[in-house]
């Protein structure tokens, strides 16, 4: 076996996320799409005299961590193990070739088996987009954005600062997670106009993303975080607020929504 | 009565083009979508004593012209007559309430019935985006550009500046119209970066917009034009040829293909 490391970028609005759904192969994920045109692809030539000779299905490839239902990514970072015989497939045009063409593999890299999407992860990079504004969102930024009421940027840019440092976060974290250690580090948030730190939009759109960089994040604790930001930047919640929403390490003890899925943008995955 | 002039964005992925399909009314277009939500809202007060009295449905808007299937709009204009009762409306606010939200209505202003979104317009501007590389569309403009080979830019400026100007465009004009006058005037034919002239995209992405400014442009002319460029760009036809091909006068003649629709974006419509 040869492990093959994946970038990916994916428009996320027509799958239920990024993780194969073990309870419903019917729905359509992301890893699910790559798994089964790999899968197809490899079926005929396992290797000889490996384990694997015999276990045709399925390919399995392990990403860097889920993305929720209509998350997008510009830089997702999944690991595959391909059998020998199949190391001499040009791997980024014949998935590309065979996915559907709001998934596509930007590198195909061959990587020592010490590399794992996972868990060698050092850090991760995250944009929300925000239209908080009365103006209706363009039609091309439906998908990728959260319109909300106008909102007081310096606010929440004061809130974000709380934010920033490591943390227990577990304020910011959903149910439906084994994970024990909430503790986590944010590098920085960072506001600037334009989309998913990607694209500039013209002036008179009134586009704010909110860039996270961090050692890693909790369940859906970006957009609980931008929940928060938001109600700080609407008046519902002042900045000092925020440190007593932080200490309390209790999701039930935030007050604030989950921003919807759709805004919210993995922009990369970040190795040693 | 009074008219009203719309100013529309759309992103048209999902829609069978702007105009009502008479044969079938089940296909959803732009124009039905539009006159559905009017027609709900003032279905209950026609104006009395006028003819309208008894002619409850439906409104009917006029667009200054028709898209294909699949092209988007940033600036569509429509107008449509509205009872006296219901002018006290916000019809900005109360169309966005309504309308899915890829089709979002960016103005709506009062006019005076002289005005006419087909017959007042005296020009158009029109963007079509290439992604002219072996690298795979980044998924989030998967739906709003045409990926092509590689292309020589500089080619296609040359047959460009042969197209400006005014000209019979019957070898770019497509069957299933009644256009008797075929000639037009094309003010401009522009290329820079980015996504149809209203995002800015990576310096690394491949992105090529191609702005064309005119009087009016005739059935799938721009896609048309398109094709032609791009097989410019690939060397299948030399700058030379295009002459030829306009000379005919007749698009059995142009043997170029008609560019995919998903590229093109009505940017604006003129009036005087």
């Amino acid at each position: 076996m040869k492990r093959l490391k994946l970038v990916i970028a994916y428009d996320g609005s027509a799958y239920c996320g990024w993780q194969a759904q073990a309870e419903d192969g019917r729905q359509r994920t992301i890893q699910s799409e790559i798994e089964r045109v790999i899968s197809g692809m490899v079926k005929e030539e396992p290797d000889p005299g490996t384990r694997d000779e015999h276990c045709l299905n399925p390919i399995r490839v392990h990403g860097s961590g889920r993305t929720d239902s209509g998350v997008h990514a510009q830089g997702q970072v999944a690991h595959v193990d391909i059998p020998l015989k199949s190391s001499g497939i040009n791997w980024k045009n014949a998935l590309n070739a065979q996915l559907p063409p709001d998934i596509r593999v930007i590198g195909a890299d061959w990587v020592g088996e010490d590399f794992h999407a996972r868990f060698s992860a050092i850090g991760k990079e995250y944009s929300y987009t925000l239209w908080p504004s009365d103006e209706p969102v363009n039609p091309l930024l439906a998908g990728l954005c959260w319109k909300t009421r106008p909102l007081s940027l310096e606010n929440m840019q004061s809130a974000a600062t709380v934010l920033s440092g490591e943390h227990d976060f577990a304020s910011f974290q959903n149910s439906g997670t084994d994970v024990k250690d909430t503790r986590r580090t944010i590098h920085s948030i960072a506001f600037f106009p334009g989309l998913a730190g990607v694209m500039t939009c013209p002036r008179d759109w009134p586009v704010v993303s909110i860039r996270f960089h961090g050692t890693g994040f909790l369940k859906q604790m970006v957009r609980n975080i931008i929940g928060l930001l938001v109600d700080i930047g609407l008046g519902r919640l002042a900045a000092k607020d925020v440190l007593d929403i932080l200490k309390a390490a209790e999701r039930a003890k935030n007050p604030c929504r989950t921003a919807p899925a759709h805004g919210l943008n993995l922009l990369r995955v970040i190795y040693p």
